[in-house]
């Protein structure tokens, strides 16, 4: 089954909202095994919508609209699917007492204009809305199902929750699948180097497909499969996940909602290993995004954000001849770093981090971009040199996502 | 000027992420007097995407293509194009030129794959790209122009403020009216308590109208005026900002891409002060915030995220005493850390943050969302008591977003 989703509204258009809507019923529709092949946004106006609603119900089986119930003249919705329908409007009594209730209790006269709400097109379903006075339509032509739900989204989900999808997965029926999704999360290599390892799947045609996503310094690989039920789904969704696995190997760090500093944590609750920082170039990044984990203060002790030569002689001990002669983005000045918190800190690890982000303070040796980060521990010492492209604030987050990896390495070792 | 702005990209139909891209272009194009109207979003599907297109180029004169540039073979969008253009695909060795130094800069060797965005429609212009590899394209076909850019917003947003924008505005060269906006930031109040003082003119009809927005410790008035030239349109806008400044005073922050951390940046630069900082329940998000603006290592000499009652006395020499009778989330622990983070690091201000980010640590005197905030300066210390609700992450960021409203009202004094 094809699926359609058709936002209404100009201020959709001028770019003052974000249509969260399609993306809702997107996810939604998914899961019911409904494909949905288009999203359309048009103005408030008739003649564009009405072509559109045209196109969408040539085109697909189920047509969904969200926006353009409201009381005013300028929400054209409900004239226009009629028209679409090739119907009349037919006041409904039922609804109208609805909309009084909802103003009798804001103790609120019922304005003029939302008897136009009271109308639906002759031979559809209406769908009560919680919330506000709009109600939705479901309506029908040629075996076509057309939708037409309110705009504002704390109206829009209750409604589809509660009346739309009971009645979608209904509609379905005899089309008995699911669809389900597994993302797996990797870090340390860009998409074109995670691509040629799984290549062979990115083109996998049937019921399981993998789609590869890059973000900032990490590739995710989206596993989606459709099946006739959970337990069948899940089964798709290993088979392919364990090749994936031996492609990728630990260079995966997480699933789905999983986060790399959600991981990391995890690891040091579970090692009972106790932390301290310190910051350079990241200028407390990578200690906000760790902090940003409840129960954080089991295992970070302290993190120094040594912004300047005088916080890193003063607070953490780099001899200032070290500073002087490799300067303070440099393999010799990390370690240093990092030892040193580990010691002052009392923890069992140390992690530095000191880098260039930009835009100025680039050398010809030391480019935008050079970092280095130490992690310190017992009788043991990694020191590693990247470096990140893009501008500061990308670097910054490059550079923690780097941090919070060698951290997981470390900690999984 | 007509114009239509199409996705493309199966993961926003099955609703995995949302196109703000859609929205960010409608916006831009709505300064410069284009219309949209029209967005489409299709799937990683050569026949819909042609088709999506070629009725795209039938009904506007501006058609904006967004994602699938990338290097791999789910990315159709180059092809496609230049089908519907029924151009030829011609290969432009200066882009492959850049992608080699994108990667070079990365230490990665040029992935084999990537070869295929250096090419494009023959007879069209390509546009640099600076954060990633694909290009972006401008051809046109029968007096009509077709725009193809990168998905990621982080590299469609500086390719089309830098290239694009200057190439549409002179194509609309003639247009007869620009519609502007401009957006005034306050902070300190919420969005109820905002509302009754710029209520009048929240019903403003005519050319110029004014929204409300609220955004996490954060309420936005977006003023929007439709005007003959940019001159017309400044002295609409002057008139009711004048008004909402009368009204809010230095509730307002700044305006339009100004940040709070940008602002107080700004302050500390133009008065020659220099900072240092004690964070605890806000994890460094405050310095990661300050460390966000180029420059700030001018100003910020260093930070400490005391994280532990260890490193509150320790580093910042808390007395045990103290932290004993009154508590890590107090009054007099704030206080004590900021003047010692202020003295240790020899600066003219120390701003400091203890509070219960949750969702443990609450007690029944001190409950969850509680925090303090003291600012040390020469012969001066303010101390303030604050209460915020929601989860952790919110709290974090209300807390931060204080404290660099502490400052900010420190500095313009």
């Amino acid at each position: 089954m094809k699926a359609e989703i058709i936002g209404i509204g100009t201020e959709i258009l001028l770019g003052h909202i974000v249509n969260t809507n399609s993306s809702y019923l997107s996810k939604k529709l998914a899961q019911i095994g409904i494909d949905v092949y288009y999203h359309c946004t048009v103005g408030d106006n008739p003649k564009r919508l009405y072509e559109t609603i045209k196109t969408a119900l040539s085109r697909s089986d189920i047509v969904i609209t969200t926006g353009g119930l409201g009381p005013t003249v300028d929400d054209i919705t409900l004239e226009t699917i009629t028209k679409a329908l090739d119907k009349k409007l037919i006041y409904i009594d039922k609804i109208y007492q609805l909309i009084e209730k909802h103003f009798k209790k804001q103790q609120i006269k019922t304005p003029k204009n939302n008897i136009r709400q009271a109308y639906i097109p002759k031979g559809s379903r209406w769908l009560k809305n919680k919330v506000g006075t709009a109600p939705g339509i479901i309506a029908k032509k040629d075996k076509k199902v057309l939708i037409a739900l309110p705009g504002p989204p704390i109206e829009l989900i209750p409604m589809f929750e509660r009346y739309l999808m009971p009645y979608l997965k209904k509609l379905t029926h005899k089309k008995p699948f699911i669809i389900k999704t597994k993302t797996l999360k990797t870090t340390g290599l860009a998409e074109s180097q995670v691509h040629p390892k799984v290549k062979e799947f990115l083109h996998l045609s049937g019921k399981t497909t993998v789609g590869i996503y890059a973000h900032p310094a990490q590739v995710d690989l989206k596993i989606t499969t459709k099946a006739k039920n959970e337990k069948e789904a899940g089964r798709f969704i290993l088979s392919v996940e364990k090749n994936l696995r031996k492609k990728l190997g630990d260079l995966i760090f997480g699933c789905d909602d999983e986060t790399l500093e959600g991981v990391v944590s995890n690891l040091l609750f579970k090692n009972k290993k106790t932390i301290a920082i310190a910051e350079s170039c990241t200028g407390g990044l990578l200690t906000n995004r760790l902090t940003d984990i409840p129960g954080s203060s089991k295992y970070l002790i302290h993190s120094i954000v040594a912004y300047s030569y005088k916080s890193k002689t003063d607070l953490l001990n780099v001899p200032e001849e070290i500073l002087k002669k490799y300067g303070a983005v440099s393999r010799q000045t990390v370690v240093i770093m990092a030892k040193n918190v580990r010691m002052q800190a009392g923890t069992d690890i140390g992690i530095s981090i000191t880098g260039i982000a930009g835009p100025s303070g680039a050398t010809k040796t030391k480019p935008l971009g050079l970092v280095y980060i130490a992690l310190a521990a017992k009788n043991k010492i990694i020191c590693r040199e990247f470096h990140f492209a893009g501008e500061r604030k990308i670097i910054k987050h490059s550079t923690s996502q780097a941090a919070l990896d060698m951290l997981r390495r470390y900690l999984k070792a």
